[in-house]
């Protein structure tokens, strides 16, 4: 019931130092203070090195380049280029023996006569897929979820209890969603007729568009499109809360914290790395890379770039600026 | 399988030009980007003409006031006063022919036997309706809705996958709730105790009243009242993420973007306009045909009013002096 | 049917003044506006006794200060040094009679046969208890709720319909969980492969544990630790659409009103009160009874401090240094 140190050494890369034959194999990963005997857990440099030594952890993960410090000290270690890294990828091995979920598809689900499940895919209690629904291979559908007409979900995804996903959307391979995550729901888009004073509801008959690798916030909210398409794309990670509305294209490896919001039509581009509570009015692009501090906010057209770099505020402007800004209000209010 | 652009401009009000009778019937509308043979597209003035004229589109609706530059052209137009209105009117149309979903009660919902049922009223799978429940005629419960105790809807409105509705919650003709939305949950009150120092739940039994035409986004929020009604005017549009608080007060053609919150007891008047990610402390009043920008904040108590005048940032002012504000701010950064 | 004045002050420890035998028995609380002749309502003090004395009351609950002035008016008054909080208490009394919720376990929800429920519990239909859940006495689960596995709940609290709940999450007594809350969820936490340039999931493993009396708002959303615990302390209140992120920590009877975000590994000690949309960055602590005004910002890694103390701002500063920041840049603004 486990993986020996040796094995995970392998697996992970890593290099065994100290090795002793009394630590037992290896079951679960945890953090310094609450690891007990089975469990491996990770420092990133020398700052914790004696409190990994003083943990009850059976194996510690350390950076290389301290190989040095560690000498003949009573634990044993697994030295790594990129420690952490290293932990996620121990952690992934040993949970694979621990999935806690049924197979196949529960008599309580309701799916469609022309619904597709690929092989080792499931379904939870009560949920409902639609005509024409596509799940792919080994695809995990929790309970109380609901697949429109017409959504595809590739292969290796999860879905967690109580997601909606309006018809048409399609997510690609390896994807997590989060409870509560409602996935094509139609854009905010009214046009006000001018003879009555009011608003009638803009066609919202665009498409959603999921790329791989994408993991998915509790409680956010993605868009169809109005009329084309939203995409978010390969290896971009969504926060909870989040919103994003129609035709945004996000692009991979992006990084969005909790409660930011995408107005219609925005672009961020690769590896743009957005902090919480971020506000991008209508038609905004961010960048290639461009850094964007939490509560900053970008007005409607403006665009963003400048890989590395980063902005912040409202409306969001160089870090050096914002903080002169402040520093600056701030001497200003002490003298009066 | 469609219309005839004839049967269109008829039902639209628009004016048909350079008929052609080669022209396939319309099955369809979208954007110039994406538009096929079968499609209608539209465009609000010149700028987007030769677009138009290259796009695959089988007609493009056009304003009245372009007709002119039109001469012509290989292609069928469409000409109204309001075009995308009349692309709105179009895409109503067509739509009708698509719908896809079932008509009746799923044999998985649970609905209770004093629960009364319009004429061609749908509840789909594993919906719940509670004692006294009443759905209009035409109107269309998705799948893992909750409806509680005492709950009233009218006709012809759709309440998409895993909405919830607390009991009591009335909500009258041709609204449309987007997936996840709360309706009607407990507002956010409570009492200190001075003898404990802890806080007492002030009662939350109010009502929740939500009238004709309104449209409520994705994971929107909005609590009854404490012990009065909350209320969401006729025709009002909220986005995804909204939070509206107890006994809160909006008006008609009201437009609130996405992620705002609207404390308890504030008051909306008619035709305001207001943007995303806007804080209300309670008891505000925005007056009618008032415009505040995205990210604004408004103190508790406050009022602010001006038909059609813009207000901006936290808190907030006049547009011009908000701006004036912020240029003051960055000039004084770059002198010192 | 009801309770009777001399009942009622009882229960709640009010002093019954103008006592009348004719005023029937108490069925309800209301508003001064609302009130009916079984109604109960209450003033805090002589501003409101007009109003109080012309509603349609049966009687009103008042502060005992103001017994001078209410003479012989021709109303029953009870007084109590806390009238707001002898409301609360009455409420409590008379809803104990008009619960409207089904005993026992609804035939549709799928229960692990490993899950165990209290006497009195309930499980609405279409709810989902996994292996091992336990359950406390009389604790009421609504429609459409997923219990993860190992999901522990205590006595005499409310989950609300389609709340999702990830396993391994503990809720202790007389709590309160409002519809489409997400409770548990992975954090949000990735490692950079510096090789590929691409995010790694890091395990999110740690509990999520929620103690006594707390209330969760609508369409919040609770992260569990990532290796450590997410904890929520005793009597806190969280309102609607709020982000609590990994590793947090809050204390006893703190307020957190809606649409705050609070950042992984925070620490929010007891009674402090949060405003809503603040933003705290990661490893924040707000002090024991710190005040946050609406809308504030606190960068990652500071600490706020001051009993009862109010701040506010991007970033939060002490009210007085706020305000007169704001008036500075006002003045500017005019002058230039």
């Amino acid at each position: 019931m486990g993986y020996s140190l040796q094995e995970i050494a392998k697996s992970i890369g890593a290099r065994l130092v100290n090795e002793d034959p009394k630590v037992p194999d290896i079951s679960g990963v945890a953090s310094l203070g609450s690891a007990g005997p089975h469990d491996l857990v990770f420092i990133e440099g020398e700052k914790f090195l004696s409190s990994a030594l003083e943990s009850r952890a059976a194996a510690v993960i350390a950076p290389e380049k301290i190989a040095g410090q560690i000498g003949q000290a009573a634990k044993v270690f697994l030295l790594a280029g990129q420690p952490k890294l290293a932990f996620v990828r121990a952690a992934m091995l040993i949970s694979e023996h621990s999935a806690d979920h049924q197979l196949g598809v529960h008599p309580t689900a309701v799916v469609h006569q022309n619904a597709k499940l690929g092989l080792g895919a499931s379904v939870g209690p009560h949920s409902v897929l639609h005509n024409r629904v596509e799940v792919g291979a080994r695809t995990r559908i929790a309970s109380g979820v609901t697949l429109g007409a017409g959504v595809i979900i590739g292969k290796d995804c999860v879905i967690h209890a109580n997601v909606t996903i309006y018809p048409g959307t399609t997510l690609h391979d390896r994807i997590i969603v989060h409870s509560g995550a409602v996935l094509g729901s139609d854009g905010f888009g009214y046009v006000l007729d001018n003879t009555t004073g009011k608003y009638e509801k803009f066609p919202q008959i665009g498409k959603l568009e999921i790329h791989d690798d994408v993991e998915i916030g509790a409680n956010t909210t993605i868009d169809r499109g109005a009329l084309d398409a939203t995409i978010i794309g390969r290896g971009t990670k969504l926060d909870n809360l989040i919103h994003v509305g129609h035709n945004v294209l996000v692009g991979e490896d992006v990084v969005i914290a909790a409660q930011t919001g995408i107005s219609g039509s925005c672009v961020i581009k690769d590896k743009a790395i957005i902090g919480g509570q971020v506000g991008l009015g209508d038609h905004v692009t961010i960048g290639e890379g461009v850094i964007l501090g939490s509560g900053s906010g970008v007005l409607t057209g403006k665009e963003i770039t400048g890989k590395g770099e980063v902005f912040w505020g409202i409306p969001a402007k160089p870090l050096k600026q914002h903080l002169k800004q402040l520093a600056v209000l701030s001497r200003l209010a002490k003298e009066k």
